[in-house]
């Protein structure tokens, strides 16, 4: 009975990991705040810390999911746009572009006024969207799709292209940019990608939602510029590679995008689960575990705790923790007896750094009848003495298809 | 504020790490002795083991130095000669083979009678190093370079050079050997090191200097015996890859060869800083936080150590370790607060075993505002609970680039 296959649930905690806070009397918000449930997996399971890429290694949480995935980054990372694009249920086919986009706010001059169009956001996008589908530049389809707020996302589809191209987003109050070659290649792709730009313009300059905007005192969203321009990886479908039915259960469009190009399905969440500090993570917590009726691994993001280390707020960071722990508490009292649970985090997201750190990230795994290890808390000092050690990201679905006796014996 | 960049100290206590030792109740020197300061460090940052090369592998100060600072010693060890030479300040170009080299005794049917020459020494060995400059064999310049005591290194230059020779040096009191190609491509160079061996012994033989020598009744440094042989490697210089300028305070001419191959400014210290038991350690360190004024990295190398470790002198080694946390104590007092340090060895060097060993060492890393763990005491078992876990060399200056706010985030 013991030897039956289980099942895989993976809570990646984005962003969780932290430094100490001056502001938490030098403790870490997980050190600083109760967390009885996180604690009782940890008291139960066995406990180390994760570098999500290598130590020292500051990943994004792009790069880091692709290696919790088991995917080396260096072989497939091939730059946002691609992955932000799927994220948006922009599946792309081989030879595609992708980019990211932000509907922006220029002069006649060509200058941006506003890189966001006053945080422009539907459903105003979904109608300057609409003005944009079924264009076509020199033989090449350019797909654009909504994002949340003023983000989208663009697809080139066509012969020749390459991403090789630099952006025309200036990232900045400055003049757009033209993209330009970084290669022979990339001539062609350039030149489109040049033509895009001034075609959104002329096609939504006096589009009626911006005359309206304008009207009422808003910033008109006259433009969309491209960047992180890069062609989709060549990935083997995780669900395929590990023999399991996979989902991901997260409500951040990039997260969603690196989980569908790795062939995972991409379920469709209540709006509570919004991907920010708001979430319902315990709604969350109660779709994977639904979902697990039906696949085998399911891998879920919440983003909430990054949001706050990159807005410096150490002391809603523990109010999101808390919630958290009030969500493994659900989990806890809600166990399926044939679940392997991992609880960890993507990076770290010091609240004194207020953006990623290489900083590892605790880790704890927890399925009935394992080894209980002598780590009895869950923070980046608490889990460091448990019997895990100290692995890298790729590391972690191995160690959980095998307590969950999805191995092959490799010898005799 | 906390998001700026930090500076760097590694302190490499050479050969720290010990095993159990009779003398002191099966303790280490480490856990034998007070170490009030670097306790200090422990219980206020964080605490692992090291292998610096791998788990097992027992390393020498050259080849651990070199993987401390990132480099692959099985790619960019080329011998020991080109790091001595460069320690000496035989500073090569690409094709340049370098050999350590002893000033030693022979009689007249070259056999070795004592390999040291009597540990001869400056100034004698000063007028003999004078007596050989110029030489030039067969197209070769032959440079010689004096060391400390017998020491001395030979630098070959010219072209068709290679290392791939065997060693004149009987490494024993024996018939001086003829240098052999190992390979077909150093016929010349055996050939050119033969004569080079030859033409010692009649530049030497009868030098005012060993006339004297021998009416003294001490033994003449008749000859100049090459070993270790090896090219200049092609090693990417260490400020370039992290982008810091970076500096070496060390005392021993191998350590600072090995770092200034790498790229590192090796600094000018004052006399009592020696390399050996007497150096002044908190001199030295007064040296380092001084250079770190204009540096942002250091790298600073205590050899005292390893020395009571091959004497086989656990009671000395206590003593230095006491020396060692004084100088610790230093560093707490007047500690930078934008500083990161590293407290670790580059091997473990056992006073029961008198040589290196494969043990793995302690580390301490410290810097204000970082994650505090449960490791209390700096010595090879107390900082085994720590959560940096075990890592290799080549992990340590990724881990405090990155608490010193100085990696470029990988991915989005």
């Amino acid at each position: 009975m013991s030897s039956q296959k289980k099942k895989i649930l993976l809570i990646v905690m984005d962003g969780l990991g932290d430094r100490g806070n001056e502001d938490l009397d030098w403790q870490t918000p997980l050190q600083a705040t109760k967390t009885p449930n996180f604690d009782w997996f940890a008291k139960n399971g066995m406990s180390g810390i994760c570098d999500t890429i290598a130590p020292g290694v500051r990943p994004g949480s792009d790069t880091a999911h692709l290696s919790i995935l088991g995917y080396n980054p260096r072989e497939v990372y091939t730059g946002r746009g691609p992955f932000e694009a799927a994220g948006i249920g922009l599946i792309s086919k081989k030879g595609d572009i992708a980019f990211r986009c932000n509907f922006a706010t220029v002069d006649e001059k060509m200058n941006v006024i506003d890189r966001r169009a006053g945080r422009i956001r539907e459903p105003d996008t979904t109608e300057l969207v609409k003005a944009l589908e079924g264009l076509t530049i020199d033989g090449v389809q350019a797909i654009v799709r909504e994002g949340t707020e003023h983000r989208a996302a663009l697809l080139l589809r066509g012969p020749e292209l390459s991403p090789e191209v630099t952006d025309p987003d200036p990232h900045d109050l400055a003049e757009v940019l033209e993209s330009k070659p970084k290669c022979a290649g990339a001539v062609f792709t350039a030149g489109v990608i040049n033509k895009f730009v001034k075609k959104s313009y002329e096609v939504l300059k006096d589009h009626p939602v911006n005359k309206r905007r304008i009207a009422e005192g808003l910033p008109p969203a006259n433009v969309l510029l491209p960047r992180g321009g890069g062609s989709f990886p060549n990935i083997e479908p995780f669900p395929e590679v590990h023999n399991m039915r996979s989902a991901c259960v997260a409500g951040v469009g990039m997260i969603k995008g690196i989980c569908g190009v790795c062939g995972l399905d991409v379920l469709d969440l209540p709006p509570q689960c919004t991907g920010g500090t708001d979430s319902d993570f315990t709604l969350k917590a109660k779709c994977a575990l639904e979902a697990l009726k039906k696949y085998d691994f399911v891998l879920m993001n919440c983003k909430a705790p990054d949001v706050c280390g990159h807005d410096g707020n150490a002391k809603l960071k523990c109010e999101i923790v808390q919630r958290l722990d009030d969500m493994a508490g659900y989990i806890r009292d809600n166990f399926p007896k044939d679940l392997v649970i991992v609880f960890t985090a993507d990076h770290s997201t010091p609240c004194s750094l207020m953006d990623h750190s290489g900083d590892p990230v605790p880790i704890t795994i927890y399925t009935p009848g394992m080894v209980i290890d002598s780590a009895t808390s869950f923070s980046e000092s608490g889990c460091a003495s448990g019997s895990i050690g100290r692995i890298r990201g790729f590391d972690i679905v191995p160690i959980c298809m095998d307590l969950a006796n999805r191995t092959e014996k490799y010898g005799a």
